[in-house]
């Protein structure tokens, strides 16, 4: 049986994404538990402390950018592995018992459903109160109840709480696309493409990012992407995330990484993996 | 008379900050007014447009990390320059008239400002609804008006709005604080000892990332920090906001800059500038 943890409740973007994992992977829905978590960090806990196999969880949407929580739990973690990403489009619907746009009040979605509708909320529902909840799905027993409420989410999920769906599409950019990691204790299976890093610098060192990125440079491996997170320690202190075009056993690889170590403070190899697009 | 716009309304942390801005710069309280905006766009828009001198907004917090909407409008931008940074430090506060914390139903704040106090809101009000508004001071007329009701914010909003404290301070680190801009069409008026790029890259360059950094790397410019925000064409393209620890005018900077065009699809100076910290 393996057990999958995810942002629930049910009919959340992540829980899709958990099916397409079982789709990409020919698991059996019957030897497979589906575990939603009301938080990404608990989702990301329950892999680390081996409650459940994986989690799976979104960690950047093309229109806002990583997902803070996912990238600090990541760097929290001391035995998970990223063994595969997952890209999802993502289309977002206006599920409400109301009638007319005018009818509505509240409209209640997570904050990233919420700023990736951002435009068409300030263009058709001006007044109406945004509500953020940990989820997509959250609102939607609210919406049942109260005809003034809308929730946004999947249309999936609509169906699944047997709700109507107003409008539809309503992100603001058609090419909305979330990345999701599956996380686990375990080597990954499927051969990787891509690697990701974190890494930490020595406090107030000038020059110290430059020397992490000509490692790469001087070797060129290519950097897909960097994105900076604080260490909460104090302003001006950043751990880097790192994705690299490679897998860790390419040529150069392990050099680099050698040198790496030598000029950071603290170094952590998220994993190689493949990378699926829906 | 210096017209500055802020996040409002007034007590809000950017409100402060446009405080300091005035003492910094020895500006009379007779001779500015201080204009609040509802949203971080809607300030940085007046300035660009020219509805104001200039928009004091808050870029990056210790704790959570790059304002997206800041560095998405000052992306937008055709004529800002940063003229000057100045470092806040933030302690929330809990303002409410219920006389316990069992009493509170519903918590209001600025995303960030949840965000910063999610650990002692787990622990001390895991029941209560999280509600996202505008800005920090957004929530407090309904504060004044319902006693199962709580903002989070500065103490001074608490006296502005003559509401009582019930805890403070209450964000999970104590040394959290926020970089704020100030955004103006000028040229700033103080030495610069810090500047800020942005730039895209050309689509599906293998390798693009790399040149540009080294760029830097080979002049031994030291970057203090690099932010990616999505393009919002497609994911895994990105703009880079790069910190440097010196002025536009340094030695080989102008050099590195022209080589930096070369790299790079769309380059953006957005300013040479002082760093204040209160």
């Amino acid at each position: 049986m393996t057990t999958i943890a995810y942002l629930g409740p049910v009919g959340t973007y992540s829980e899709m994404a958990a099916l397409q994992y079982l789709q990409l992977n020919h698991l059996d829905q019957n030897t497979t538990q589906m575990c939603p978590y009301s938080t990404i960090p608990q989702a990301i806990n329950a892999a680390e402390h081996g409650n459940v196999d994986i989690a799976i969880v979104p960690v950047e949407n093309s229109i806002q950018g990583g997902v803070t929580m996912t990238l600090d739990s990541l760097w929290q973690s001391e035995s998970l592995q990223i063994q595969q990403a997952i890209v999802l489009p993502i289309a977002h619907s206006l599920i409400t018992r109301a009638s007319t746009l005018e009818a509505i009040k509240i409209v209640y979605s997570h904050a990233q459903g919420l700023a990736q509708c951002q435009q068409w909320l300030d263009h058709h529902l001006p007044t109406a109160q945004q509500v953020a909840t940990n989820s997509t799905t959250d609102g939607l027993h609210i919406v049942a109840e109260d005809d003034s409420v809308a929730a946004i989410a999947s249309q999936r999920a609509a169906e699944l709480y047997n709700l109507p769906v107003l409008k539809y599409p309503i992100n603001d950019q058609p090419d909305n696309c979330t990345r999701f990691l599956v996380l686990g204790r375990t080597a990954p299976t499927t051969k990787g493409t891509h690697s990701s890093l974190a890494f930490s610098l020595k406090r107030n060192l000038p020059g110290a990012l430059v020397k992490p990125l000509l490692v790469f440079a001087d070797r060129q491996i290519n950097l897909s992407r960097i994105e900076s997170r604080p260490t909460k320690r104090s302003l001006g202190e950043y751990i880097f995330f790192i994705d690299i075009e490679a897998p860790v056993d390419a040529p150069n690889f392990s050099e680099a990484l050698q040198q790496l170590r030598a000029v950071t403070e603290d170094l952590k190899i998220l994993g190689s993996y493949a990378i699926f697009e829906i």
